[in-house]
């Protein structure tokens, strides 16, 4: 057999292969996974991020056994984007080398930044297809930060799942502020703690403010290491899939994530073909050097940059 | 006397509307910026990132307030790319609201992703070049977050300050092996607290896997809210530029911020480009919905494109 028969008859360290391949610009991976894509879109795709200290992996892990007991099959895709190693070296596979390992029936994958010449958003696209048409019922995307390209990660899932904590300072306003637009679920975990209860009540606040939309984000109280509240917070999600369905904003979803996902595509594509040109290399340091020394301005250098790369293109 | 000649001759008022101008995207706003570009280059810059309630904003603050005793005049840009707000509304401003703002010598900026079309790493960028022709003998860039998009914001910067804070859990592993190569100085705010010392250490073990590196970044253990420590972090700041001066680094290090901004720069007009044309628009919609259906796939589509695009470009 090969690697795509594999894939196609649930072999769970061919689609691992894949994904390595894919994450290395393997012109090989995409080719198969271009072969492959049209069995894909069975999968149902949450993402949860937060901020640091959240316990999101935690309460992945939780929803995984609670999905697994319903007797689904479950994906973890745990990136850091923030972090130098990749393939299961850090966090996500070693705080999970629990029980979870060993379950057939979940397949769980680290990612971070090391190698992915076309960014770790895109690398994470491919692993979710590629985990999809392996064939799993419910893939997790776990982010680490909450940066910009953590919000760009989740936002392309079905649902996303924001976990906030209580007692996090000053800076979670502003978390706050950000994230509203991108929770379909919230949930606030570690709720033994003081001031849980005002934590979901500020995210309950600031939810009032987005008036207008069909669908009113849950906020959920769990305490994801005590195992308590995560069966409610499955259900919120599933709700919110179940709302998605029948309001006919599932297709509308999934085209729109496909659509920033070209748009994203194809800025990479072209950024390629601007620096894999070694004379644009060298023709580049000259003129930072140029910038620096302030007998050019950055704004010339781009505008002159681009008519020269539509001309390179025209020929 | 025009915006130009009001900026040169320190006009607070002129360089904010100059901000905003180049925030908005408004080409007036690029040409006067282009035009006044040989003046800049005489601040030092320094950035500022670490995770959520480290204590950023209270330590810049401290930093402000050190500098000004000395006599320097200080810029404070706090660049939060996970909020829809802009131009002091959020966070930075407000919690600002004290002594610092109605010191002359201050000039303090809050900037969001709002209005942001060429991505708030290109808005902070100009901003700090405006703010170095305003005229001021150090610019601070805050940062909110540690996602991907800070970490460009301050690696951009002359000396980048990486601020740690004891007990933020399991995630803080990945954030440090991620961030240990931007760090040039090290706090560990909040010393105040347990297991500060430990964080410390931790932090210096990491740096010792960084060999053949002529510039060992000091770690500093701070109380910021206290003014404890403050002093000597700054000192740090300041053996780190001396350091870059007296080996050559400066000039190479500006140099190559200049040439990742210009390629930041081309990716995004290059960007504008593909997405300003309505045609295009209609097209990748249709194009989007042909992936949900699975009737094409993603990389094929992205093939098309591509291809179409180089031809438009070259007739």
């Amino acid at each position: 057999m090969d690697i795509k028969q594999k894939i196609l008859s649930h072999d769970k360290r061919a689609a691992a292969r894949l994904i390595s391949m894919v994450e290395n610009k393997d012109p090989e991976g995409l080719t198969i996974l271009k072969d492959l894509y049209s069995h894909s879109g069975n999968a149902y795709v949450i993402g949860i991020t937060g901020p640091p200290g959240a316990g999101k992996s935690t309460l992945t892990d939780k929803l995984t056994k609670l999905l697994r007991k319903q007797g689904k099959t479950v994906a973890i895709i745990a990136v850091d984007p923030t972090s130098p190693f990749t393939g299961g070296a850090i966090l996500g596979d070693r705080v999970r080398m629990n029980d979870l390992s060993t379950d057939k029936g979940v397949f769980i994958r680290s990612m971070g930044a090391r190698g992915h010449l076309g960014g770790i958003s895109e690398a994470t696209s491919a692993a979710i297809k590629i985990l999809d048409i392996y064939g799993v019922d419910v893939i997790f995307v776990e982010t680490v930060g909450v940066g910009q390209s953590e919000i760009d990660i989740v936002k392309n899932c079905d649902t996303t799942l924001m976990v906030m904590v209580p007692g996090l300072g000053d800076d979670i306003q502003a978390i706050k502020a950000g994230v509203m637009e991108i929770g379909d679920v919230f949930a606030v975990n570690k709720a033994d703690r003081d001031g849980a209860k005002r934590t979901a009540r500020e995210i309950d606040m600031m939810l009032d403010f987005n008036k207008g939309i069909d669908w009113r984000p849950p906020v959920n109280l769990v305490v994801a290491y005590e195992n308590q509240g995560v069966d409610v917070l499955l259900e919120s999600i599933m709700s919110h899939r179940d709302y998605l369905m029948s309001s006919g904003k599932f297709i509308e979803r999934r085209t729109n994530n496909a659509k920033s996902e070209i748009v994203e595509m194809i800025k990479e594509r072209i950024e390629r073909s601007i620096l894999d040109n070694s004379r644009n290399e060298e023709k580049l340091d000259d003129l930072s050097q140029q910038i620096v020394e302030r007998t050019t301005d950055p704004f010339s250098v781009v505008d002159q940059l681009f008519e020269a790369y539509k001309a390179t293109l025209g020929e």
